[in-house]
């Protein structure tokens, strides 16, 4: 079996920072998320997304979850790219003869419907072509955007009692929480919270800050974006992807929120230093 | 719009824990994750796994970020089961007359031939008839298991530039990790760590542990399962299908491992209380 090389797996973002009414600018590194689509013998079965890097060795994995092959026998290579095209997120893995691809036992497939050459930006742009940009005028205070977290965490009453649940919150311009939702998913808890503003008719979410309890992905800066939220906060951090898609959507981003501090990726302007104007 | 009702979201587990050479068992609260396949029109578009409640939500976040709704008013009604029959992990959404539904325009669907009536020990049948349960006789100490996420962590170097990134390790009998991968996805870090073990014709892992970072869902027991390791240690909490997995496949699943502690959930045999025998 002949494998070929990886990429990198972080690069650098611009953040502003403001701790305990200290504010400025800084260059900070960020995990790089990409999508990687996985074909079996030029056939897609997957789109995932990854940090790249040993992306060989995750087809190889996937692949044996999913009962495609049971060993390193069954493969005969994985390369780049697919029809002879390059493509530095597609990874065409060709099995072994007599290995036979079962598309039926599949836990989940996806439908051949991308492009080959898939990269972030193209990622970007068809979500893009989907959703407008956001659209708000609203404007929120570090300091209370620093403070949504522990006003989150008090109201989780579930992870209390496990310790085993993602949050996603919504709150408005007057300091209201709105809605928590929990589950073992994250993107599950955010589609629980718009999905019940769906419900509730409160769409678009034009004045509100969505705070999720972990990391940043472009999917959930794409789902907020489906509610038309000007601002996200997580408690941890974001990937390059989500940076990148909240700077075309014009969302807000804001990562590291913990009590005195927030870090502040995208469109800073939504966010002010007082105390006041919430 | 007509909804229905909800269930449960956490259970209770028998645990047995060690912590500092003392150990015994109590109950734990574990938090509950089940399959819910969204239905359109009767029309199977995706299974996930969740927490149960609050499911019409999560099916109309879902989709609107999906872009099959744009509104509350796209929907005529959401309910239980599939075809008139009953099925708690089955949601069906009725779209208003002439919202048109696009399948080529969705990130994914599943293929639609799972069950209706959908259930956690269906899946757990389900992946049972694909993989035999775990072969080993490996046995491993307690206070061994617990230092492994510390000698995890000491070698994140990714994680420790960038604070976004969750990380699978493998470890043998003997104490060596033979290898560490990290990614923004859990399970592609899974994948990326079995996968490594698979080119390298490591397989069957009959004698090793799997660290992760994260929470243990599933899926990660039963990619585990994939390359029969007998034990999966995790620093967060497991779910309540996560341990139901492990007990039918033979798998001893560890949680909370930080430092001085540890709980098992399934298949104690594995593990000692004595320092040596690691």
């Amino acid at each position: 079996m002949n494998i070929q090389g990886s990429t990198r797996q972080q690069t650098s973002a611009a953040v502003w920072n403001w701790r305990d009414g200290a504010s400025g600018w800084y260059r900070d590194e960020v995990v790089v998320e990409e999508p990687l689509e996985i074909r079996v013998n030029d056939r897609a079965l997957s789109v995932t997304m990854r940090t790249p890097g040993r992306d060989e060795e995750l087809a190889a994995g996937f692949l044996l979850a999913e009962r495609v092959v049971s060993g390193e026998r069954d493969i005969v290579s994985m390369a780049r790219g697919c029809s002879g095209r390059a493509g530095s997120n597609v990874i065409n893995v060709a099995l072994a003869p007599g290995v036979h691809l079962d598309l039926e036992h599949l836990t989940r497939h996806v439908v051949a419907n991308s492009s080959c050459g898939l990269c972030g930006s193209a990622t970007i742009d068809a979500a893009a072509r989907h959703f407008p940009s956001v659209r708000s005028n609203a404007r929120f205070a570090a300091s209370w955007i620093a403070s949504l977290p522990d006003r989150m965490a008090d109201a989780q009453v579930t992870f209390q009692r496990t310790g085993g649940l993602h949050a996603a919150a919504l709150f408005d311009e007057r300091g209201d929480m709105l809605v928590l939702r929990e589950d073992i998913g994250r993107h599950n808890a955010v589609d629980k919270v718009i999905g019940h503003a769906l419900v509730k008719r409160w769409l678009p979410l034009s004045r509100h800050v969505l705070v999720v309890s972990g990391r940043t992905s472009f999917e959930i800066m794409q789902k907020a974006l489906a509610a038309n939220i000007p601002v996200v906060a997580a408690v941890s951090a974001p990937s390059s992807l989500a940076i990148a898609f909240a700077q075309r959507s014009g969302q807000t981003l804001v990562g590291f929120v913990r009590g005195d501090r927030v870090n502040v990726y995208t469109h800073r302007r939504r966010i002010n230093c007082g105390e006041g104007g919430r």
